[in-house]
């Protein structure tokens, strides 16, 4: 088993790459300030990030004590990477930019029951049109970042389990997309990608759980502003774990899961087995587009479809406060398109019962969040991580030696 | 809040001696072949563990090349740290040495109702005792580190929780009970220290959970190393994860908590409730010598005792594959004086569950153990901690300045 992830520091070329992310401008002296290392080592660190072409120095400003201060500013188009999200139901694509911004995005459209060999080049396909559609070319993209199911072997760059379908199990699912692409291809799980994807530089508060909610329910914890990864890339299976003892067996072999009654493929199973609210609502057998369905009813006032949503938010509020009492953290951000429209109803009843039952109530409030962008953020998180691969990599930026 | 604990390397000094209480005579040399730093980092470190006293040079070693290489000795009896543990049921105290090993140890009494003024000074008197009876002065001790419940702020030493009465919730502990010693006082979430308590130096696995069950239940998580705190050093309140979201509220304020199942002090009320019960196993009224009353009559196949020991062992394993499911680690050690005699029983339930329901089980194994010393394992881990807090001073074994 890999190291579990959180337990080094952000190297410094990352540190720098996020204040300049938060501050656009500033100058070796404040970067100094601002991470408690030394002149050198910033500078240093500059050094690569400007041979990178990440950053340029712009001009300079006047210290208070008149000593002039070169000032660095990142370049944001110097370089992109794309991020891609899938899971049976729904996938996903985006490329961003240095400073995390989206400049293009895309729905591709999803594996449901569909082998990788019919679907890794589909995607390629796709990421190829969306990167010529940005007017991007391949020496203008770090890489491809692929966000989805865990457990997985990232080094390996395959899935360790069936989903979506037995074909994916082992397969070499980086490799395939890299050779289809032509671009690096790093995999990621998604609930971790929608931790990273749901940071903002200069955060105050960079340990956080995400909950994520897409075809199935998953989370990630981010301490320190580094993802939590356990030992096969799947921290944290929240939707496996029970909320009831004595309940029924999940196909996962545990009692009772959350997802087995809070995720959107139990709600939906739940309304198509009443024919006549089926109808009602116009459930067309896709648990994704459905879900939007039973939840738009539910907020339009249809009793049935609440109360099969109130069912959700229940056990989904009990897992959220189980969850919290075990990692203590101060902050629950929900991502993911389940939460696309019914999001701000999530939101509200898991803070009601966080505020109600969490254990550390007394000592410090825990936030329950909606991130930005819920649809995109795990896609953004995956084009993030091609980033710190490559900053993190030990010898990022060194000039060759001269022969 | 402060930073969550989990993010830092070990600090070359504790690294190094960590490889002294594995090795117990190594090179200069192997510590930089060992630890992947360079012969001038070692050097230092060395360095300072000679001045502290902590290690010496016992003689020369020729290497294969045929270059000489001073060996390095731990010096255990160098300096000695006590901790004690304690809950509203039960306190221990230990006296280790440098090398971790238990000179010794005793019952102190249990603070049950009384508040902080009428314990801290019995737990001083005793620890004073304690450490003549081992031969040992002031000067010798490093400090004493304090487990016992969370929240906490460790930086202040002070409990965050009204157990096990109101006067000790913001009581100077840590204080108070420095001033009736003389010497340093570090607090620790008792889960947590178990977590230490429970590592051996050259783990080849350095990332587990351990479940800590004494009066009530709790958890820790130890990252490569190093352990998991939280936002208020309560990371992992795993007694107070609900196994049934419809179950009655628990005074924590969530539902269905599987302390309120699973624990010592619920398996006894229950025991309790029953008068004929209570009176052929003997019960007195104290919920852990009435646990292993409980215990006892289950292993010699008495079947009300075993059904009460039953509910409790299902519910906790469904806990912990939860907690399994959420951290993907491949270990959970099992502490506390709970499993005094039980133990076995409860690993192996705990262990077929897991091997039953465990998300990732097919792709890794998970392993269910007792620590070596369920009883004072979180005493040793506390006593360990007051030598971290040493090592990972950020002077530590700084010569002072010349003058």
């Amino acid at each position: 088993m890999r190291a579990f992830g959180a337990d080094t520091r952000l190297p410094t070329v990352a540190l720098v790459l996020d204040l300049l992310r938060e501050r656009t401008t500033v100058s070796r002296v404040e970067l100094a300030e601002a991470t408690g290392l030394t002149r050198a080592t910033i500078t240093n660190a500059v050094r690569k990030l400007i041979d990178l072409g990440f950053v340029h120095e712009v001009g300079t400003a006047r210290s208070q004590r008149g000593t002039p201060r070169r000032l660095l500013e990142l370049q944001p188009k110097a370089c992109h990477m794309v991020g891609v999200q899938f899971d049976s139901y729904a996938a996903v694509a985006v490329v961003v930019d240095l400073a995390g911004a989206v400049v293009a995005r895309r729905e591709l459209p999803a594996p449901g029951g569909r082998d990788p060999d019919a679907v890794v080049p589909e995607f390629a396909a796709l990421v190829r049109d969306l990167l010529a559609s940005a007017g991007l070319a391949r020496p203008d993209v770090l890489g491809i970042g692929l966000a989805t199911y865990g457990p997985q072997d990232r080094d390996a760059g395959v899935l360790l389990t069936p989903q979506p379908t037995p074909a994916w199990q082992g397969y070499p699912l980086a490799a395939a997309l890299a050779e289809a692409t032509g671009l690096p291809v790093a995999i990621e799980n998604d609930a971790t990608a929608a931790g990273i994807g749901a940071q903002t530089p200069g955060d105050p508060q960079p340990n956080f759980a995400v909950v994520f909610m897409s075809g199935g329910i998953g989370a990630g914890l981010i301490i320190d502003g580094r993802p939590y990864r356990g030992a096969t890339s799947n921290g944290l299976e929240l939707g496996h774990i029970s909320v009831d003892s004595e309940g029924p067996r999940c196909v996962c072999g545990n009692r009772g899961c959350v997802d087995g009654v809070a995720g959107p493929v139990a709600v939906t199973d739940r309304a198509r087995s009443d024919p006549a609210l089926a109808a009602r609502l116009g459930l067309v057998g896709d648990p994704l587009a459905d879900f939007r369905s039973v939840a738009a009813a539910a907020a339009a006032g249809d009793p049935e479809a609440g109360a099969l949503i109130g069912v959700s938010t229940r056990a989904l509020a009990v897992a959220v406060v189980s969850m919290v009492n075990l990692l203590d953290v101060g902050r629950v951000v929900l991502v993911g398109n389940a939460f696309a429209d019914i999001g701000p109803v999530y939101r509200q009843a898991l803070q009601d019962e966080v505020d109600r039952a969490v254990f550390m109530r007394h000592v410090h409030e825990v936030r329950v969040e909606l991130a930005a962008d819920v649809s995109c953020a795990a896609a953004v998180g995956a084009a993030m991580v091609v980033l710190r691969n490559l900053l993190e990599s030990p010898n990022v930026g060194d000039r060759p030696a001269e022969g």
